[in-house]
């Protein structure tokens, strides 16, 4: 269990990184395959081209950092949940820095031998 | 796996009778008892009191129907999760009615021999 919270935030300091990098095909790699992004407002979509795609989206529309704390995890052998809170910092081309704070869900699955994203969603804190 | 996906549906349908029948206790013990509620543009939410809480209040805000349907199922032993959609039926004292609709994940975990929810997400499907 200590191993699966390790890697885990490991695995969210990598989202961090590469977030703040713009490398949508960096951050769509860790998520399993066949995983699933549930957004707020929005279908839901499946699989690692459709989740590049909507991330680099979410960069080209002005998203340039996601700061993402683990609140709690439970689970082990090839699935795991985790809660955390996320602040997006948010600045378009040319347009004010503003931050946006919101609560997720994301369950880990072990996939060739690596934890990665597996079902991905949240939705804002309302403040 | 096929018991922990006939027993979640039978637990869908207690949770749409229950709340049909405006049973906001009945619905909050379906959840187990450290349960986390993750509502959009809300804080978070722990355990069975604020989660009859919340269900109360939105039924006297006029939620008259939840409608639940699920897409996927995965896991076994002690957790599993489930993503699915929901219809809300909205009818406030004296007002139209009015649907909305969105999608969730629930992961579910075995407490006492019956699978309750433990952790319950949703967000708007922006339709």
């Amino acid at each position: 269990m200590a191993n699966v919270i390790d890697e885990i935030r490991a695995a969210n300091r990598s989202f961090m990184d590469l977030f703040k990098q713009a490398d949508a095909a960096g951050v769509a790699a860790l998520y399993t395959h066949d995983a699933r992004l549930l957004p707020p407002d929005s279908p839901m979509m499946t699989g690692t081209d459709a989740i590049r795609s909507f991330w680099q989206g979410a960069m080209n529309m002005g998203i340039r950092e996601a700061s993402l704390e683990t609140v709690a995890v439970e689970g082990g052998d090839s699935l795991a949940y985790e809660i955390g809170t996320y602040t997006l910092t948010i600045q378009p081309e040319g347009g004010q820095k503003k931050t946006a704070a919101g609560k997720y869900v994301v369950v880990w699955k072990s996939e060739g031998g690596k934890w990665k994203l597996h079902v991905d969603i949240w939705n804002s804190s309302g403040t």
